[in-house]
Order: structure tokens, then sequence, then C-alpha cells
């Protein structure tokens, strides 16, 4: 699925703002919040965009709508294809839906319930493989050849500017703010972000567990990491990131910082505590970084966008009770 | 703690404007949210307003402000004391500690974990108490003679006002709207809401459990109820309704709707499969109630508040597993 040469043409703000035109109708604009008992003991003012509020529980909503809005203007027809164990899938689904198409979404056997569940109510269609990542190529392959249009996680850059969108509104939203933090997956929300703060002056960091450090690893060695057996709760992160993606940070991500196990747990339970809201802990990673690294952050007017809420309840509290 | 005369003066929605301003610089403007796919199933179109996203995690953080803003601009100062199981502790804890205050709050021993921990983070200060009405009244009283100003939790006018903020801004936010819903306890949060919408010409639905039904009993019989052994999961909703706030509701709510607590859980787990966000038993039954009733609902603009996101995730998964 990826290209393999090495240079592509970079997004810029300006693609970005018209791919918000471009998603505005049909993505929710998630509100930024604040919580100053919570920025008196993280000493610094931190601004949450909330993704996790997005339509299907997820900031990729908007690079899927992205996708198909751009098919559509390009008068493209047709149904559309990805593999995903996660989020993607069922935010093309309702995307798909939405413009009247059917997601065709390979998942492996082993995908977690709720994800299952959440792709089959947005109307997507599970082509179910087993769990290698090669079954799901060439799930995704047959599917491909059968007529459907791929589209991609966040190695892509429609998708990557529909993700910048996110940064854009938080951007838009609270004035003053130095610099804004992401989660590090795959790199499609890092990149777009890093697009919009670096056309605004603004800096950005991001955050990934030390368990799925493939992007902070490539930032030391200077090279992409091709190979990484991750081992981390945060599902969301696991994910090598893309090649298009870690040219993007290469060039405007300040730096990576890495996060316990523990410290995820524990920005669980705090961002609950403070906001009662139950956060995935892909999303964790962001409070979890900024807890650890105040040399950083401290007196900073922080943005931090959260990624996602995909993560039952019950999974939720065995995760935090287990926090030291 | 009641005025026991018959007329009040009743508040109208230039009030309400005006502690909206007043309260503004502290308050979250909270999202409406609406969500097509949960449209198609509930056959009209809801727009949630998202109080459980309040600070403090529940729309009385609105009234708590504002009664502590007119103590500040009528230069009243002072600590503060009230009588609380629940969210309005919470509420009045930050309020007050945000303008520099302490306040007092009189909780039952056997109040939850979470909601005394939600009090303390705020920096109120807890006096326990028996579980008993007479207990907690003994405790404010006390408290009271102390010289600690007495802020009660629904019948009273400033935290009308306040409660009706959330309306305010959910009509603004939202144009063509036919409807409001709202849940139904102590009556503050609808008696503000009808304020507002009776004022715009939008009629005001109520819900209430029916194990706590002593406001829609209250309406059939034409006098308020003023006994009434609530048995609910819905624990903000346990209260009888004021008098000030029944007032209201005879000459402005159009209805006052029971769900019961199948129909609760049922709500709280389809707002979490297409919210992905846990909402306490007092919120979902604004959901049950458009889902029990398409004969009022079918077809319309709905506005429907959400009030508030304080449960424990466990509890949460505990009830929601235990629905038909």
């Amino acid at each position: 699925m990826q290209d393999t040469s090495e240079s592509y043409e970079v997004p810029d703000i300006s693609d970005i703002r018209k791919a918000h035109q471009r998603i505005s109708p049909s993505i929710r604009q998630t509100p930024a919040i604040n919580e100053k008992a919570l920025d008196e003991l993280l000493q610094c003012q931190v601004w949450f965009k909330c993704e996790h509020l997005q339509r299907t529980g997820a900031f990729k909503f908007r690079g899927a709508s992205n996708a198909i809005a751009l098919l559509r203007e390009s008068g493209v027809r047709g149904d559309v294809a990805t593999h995903s164990s996660g989020n993607h899938g069922a935010a093309l689904a309702l995307a798909a839906r939405l413009d009247g198409r059917t997601a065709h979404v390979v998942m492996p056997e082993n995908a977690s319930p709720i994800k299952i569940e959440a792709v089959q109510r947005y109307g997507g269609e599970i082509h179910f493989c087993e769990a290698t990542q090669s079954a799901r190529e060439a799930g995704l392959a047959k599917l491909v050849t059968a007529g459907n249009i791929p589209i991609p996680p966040y190695d892509d850059n429609a998708i990557i500017i529909g993700q910048g969108t996110a940064a854009l509104e938080l951007l838009q939203q609270v004035s003053g703010l130095e610099l804004v933090i992401t989660p590090v997956g795959g790199g499609g929300l890092i990149s777009g972000t890093a697009l919009v703060a670096s056309g605004l002056g603004v800096r950005t960091i991001g955050a990934e567990p030390a368990g799925a450090a493939d992007t902070a690893t490539s930032l030391k060695q200077g090279s992409r990491v091709d190979s990484w057996q991750p081992e981390t709760i945060a599902d969301g992160l696991r994910a090598l990131v893309g090649v298009r993606n870690f040219g993007i940070i290469q060039n405007h991500v300040e730096a990576v910082l890495t996060v316990t196990e523990d410290e995820i747990r524990n920005a669980m339970s705090l961002f609950w505590q403070y906001f009662r809201m139950l956060i995935e802990p892909s999303s964790a990673v962001v409070l979890a970084a900024v807890m650890k690294h105040p040399e950083l952050f401290s007196g900073r007017n922080v943005g931090a966008i959260v990624s996602g809420a995909n993560i039952d309840p019950l999974d939720w509290a065995k995760l935090t009770s287990e926090s030291t």
C-alpha cells in the first residue's frame, strides 16, 4: 500500500484550511476545555481538544471524511475499503455511509467486540481475516481488485490534512497557545497538526508509549525504523509511523516524548477525576507526557489533542485500578 | 430552609440572560451534539446539551456559580454552606473556591466515595452526618448559626436562573428546536429551562423515573406531593420537587413523562454506543423518554439536556449489564 519513492508532495496549512471547509458539514466541532483546578496540579495551562467526542469517538472521522469528500469532489463513485483493527474502520464506515457508499473493512478475527460493533453500527461491511499483517493486506488487496477504492489509515495526504483540521480548530478556539502535543501512532494526527502549528508559529510535540517508541527511536537515529514489536496498552499507537508522516515529523516536530504504561494509566484516572470522561490509553499519553516533563511545559499555554474514547468502560476500570 | 409563603417573585428570561453574563467567565460553554445515525433510530432530530461536560461534571455548577457571583456583587463576604449527597456539593465547593471562599458541605456518612472525593478535590470542607434528612438539616443549621451563608440546591431563585443558562445556550447554539426535555429531580434545571424556553416560544417537557414520580403525580393531582419514598437508580432525581420549582413547572411545563429503571439502563447504553460518553442514570431519563414517546417526539427537533456524568465507571458497567 505504501509508495516507496522517497519524495512526496507535502501539504501545507492552506490545504488543511480547505479540508476544514470541505468536511465542516459532517464533522463535529469538538470543544477545547480547560480546568483551572487541574492546571494548578500541572503547573501549566492545558487546553484539551476533545477529539474523543468526535463522531465515532475519535479524530479518525476527520481524515476519513476528507478522503471521501475528495472522492465526491472528483466525481469518483464506488465503495471504499481499508483494513483496521481500530478507530479508522468505524470512521470510514460512517463517512462512507453519509456519502451513500459502503465501506468494506478487513478486520482481524481477534478485534475487540466494541470495535466490531462500531463498524457494524455505522453500516460498514466487515471481512474477517487472520490476525496477521499479511492476511490483512491480502484481504484488502482482494477487495481492491474487486473494484473498491482503498483508503489508507494515515500514510496518505488526504488523511493527513483531514486530521490536521483538529489542530486548526484548536488554535482558532484558544488564543495564545505556545505548543501543541498529540499522540503518535501511525503519525496521521501529529503530521497534520505539525503542518498547521508550524504554519502559525506554534511548536509541536509528540507523545508515545515507551513500548511503541518507534517514532522517538526513528528521530534519534535519523531514519525511519521499519520494524518494531509494540508492547503497550495504547492499542491505537501500536502502528509503525508512516513514511510521509515521518518526513513531516522530522521537519516540523520538536520532540517525541515517551511515557510508561503506569504513567498512561495514571493519566487516564486523572482525566476522569477532573473531567468525568473516559479516554482510551492512546489519548492519555499526552497528559502523561505533560506531567512527566515540567521542564518543557511548566508555565506554558499548552494545547493537547485527546484522540479517542473507544474503550470498554470495564477495560478502563481494570486498567486504571492497576495503576500505582 | 424553605419559605412557606405561597407566592414568590418568579424570575424571567431577562434574569437568566443576566445570570449567563455573570457566570460566563467561570462556566464551560458546553457543546450541543447530534448524531444522525442515532436520529435515524429515534425517528427525530435530537440535540444533546452536554452539561455532563460542565465543570464538576454536572449542570449544578451553573447555579452554584450564579449564587456565589450574586453574593460577590452584593458585597457579601464569608463562607457558604449546604447539605448535599450529590453534585450540588462539589459544584458549590468549586464555585466558592474560585471566589476565595470555602464551601462547607454536610454529607451523609453513606455518600458515595466519588462524590466525597469530588467535594474534597475542589476544596470543600465536608461535615459528615447520619444519613437522615433531619441530621442533614441539623448539620446545616449549625453551620449557618456559625456564620456561613446557606446556598440551597434548587428551591431558590439564584439557583433556578443559574441552571436556566444551560437552556439559554442550547437555544442559541441550535436553531429551530421545537421542544426541550430535561430531567426532573428537585426541579432547579427544569424550572430554569422552562422560563427560558417559554420566553422564546419553545415547549418544555420533563422526564423522571417512575420510582421518583413525585412531580408527575403532583401535576396530576394539582398540588405538590410533600412526601415520597423514592426508589430508583437515578440518585440525582430522588429529591422532592421544590415549592418555587413546582410553581414554575405548573405554569410552563407541558408534561412530565415517567420512565422505568430498565428504560434508563438502556438509554445509558445507547448513549455510550453513539457518543462514547458515560452518563449517570439521572441524565439518561431524557433519552429514555424520547424513545418511549414517539407520539410526542417523532419528526420533531428536540433539545435534550444531559445533566451529569458523576458515576463510577464500574457502577455504570454494572447497571448497563443488567439492562434487558
